[in-house]
C-alpha cells in the first residue's frame, strides 16, 4: 500500500507544518507515504477564485490517474475514525493499493478535481482552515493505521 | 463577554501548544479570554481511568459554578461553524456573559462534569486526540468571533 497526500502550496504556519511533518514520520512507520505539494496559484486576488482553482487543478490532476481518490470537501461524507480505518484497510487490498488524498488550498478544490473523487470526505460539520484540515487528516490517517493494527492510539 | 477554556494539564506537544497560544492571542483581539490548566492526574495507569477522571474533576468543578457551560464530548451535538457563532453571539448577551469550554485530558471528562454542561459539543464524528481537539476548538471560537463581526476569516 502507498498513501499519497497531494495539495497545492506549502503550509505556511510553522506549527501546522511541524505537526504535518510529525504525522508523516509516524505514518511512515506503517506504510509507504508521500506528500506532494503542487504549484500554488500566486498573485491572484480572491475574486479570481475560478482562475485560482483552475490553475491549481493543473498541478493536482497529474495525480488523479491511478489509485483510490479521496478529496476533502465540505459537502462530503462524514466518517468516524473506525469507518475511515475500515476504508483504508479495504483499499490496501485493492490492485493499485494506492490511496490518494487531495486537500485544496484556501479556496478548496476545483470541480474537475472533485469529480475524480471515489470519495468526497468531510472531516467535520465545522469549516476548518485548509492548514488545519491537512493536519486533522494526517492525524486521522495515523489513527486509522493504528486501529488497523489493533494498537492503542498513543494519547 | 468572557470566554474561558478549562482543561486538565498542559498540552505537551510543542506545536499544538504554540497553535493554542496563537489562537488565544487572536481571540483576545475580540473579547476577554482565559485559559485555565487545572491539575492533571499523574502517575496513574490508564486502567484506573475512573480515578483519573475523578481526580481531574476536582480541579475542573471549581469552574462550573457560573456561566454557560460547553463540554467537548464525543457523543455531543455537532454544530457547524455558523451555528457555533450564533450560539456564542446569543450567550454574549446573557446576564452572566461568560462562556466556559471544558475539554478533557486523554480520557475525556468525568460524568459529573459532563452533567453540568448546558451543551455537549462534538467537533466531528471522528475521534480527535485531546491536544488536537483543544486546537480545533480554539480555531473554531476564533472563526466564530470573526463570523459574528462579519469579517472574512483569514485563510
Amino acid at each position: 500500500m502507498e498513501i499519497l497526500f497531494v495539495w497545492p502550496g506549502k503550509t505556511r504556519n510553522a506549527s501546522y507544518r511541524a505537526l504535518q511533518q510529525e504525522y508523516l514520520e509516524k505514518i511512515k512507520l506503517f506504510t509507504r507515504v508521500n506528500l506532494v505539494e503542487t504549484a500554488e496559484a500566486r498573485g491572484l486576488e480572491e475574486k479570481w477564485s475560478e482562475k485560482i482553482l483552475e490553475k491549481e487543478a493543473r498541478g493536482l490532476e497529474k495525480y488523479t490517474k491511478d489509485g483510490y481518490i479521496i478529496c476533502l470537501s465540505d459537502g462530503g461524507k462524514e466518517l468516524n475514525s473506525k469507518e475511515l480505518a475500515n476504508l483504508i484497510e479495504s483499499k490496501a487490498m485493492s490492485p493499485s493499493r494506492q490511496i490518494i488524498f487531495f486537500v485544496g488550498g484556501f479556496l478548496g478544490l476545483a470541480p474537475r478535481i472533485l469529480e475524480k473523487a471515489d470519495l468526497k470526505l468531510s472531516l467535520s460539520r465545522m469549516t476548518f482552515s485548509h492548514e488545519l484540515a491537512r493536519t486533522v487528516l494526517l492525524e486521522q490517517v495515523y489513527r486509522a493505521l493504528n486501529l488497523i493494527k489493533g494498537y492503542a492510539y498513543p494519547k
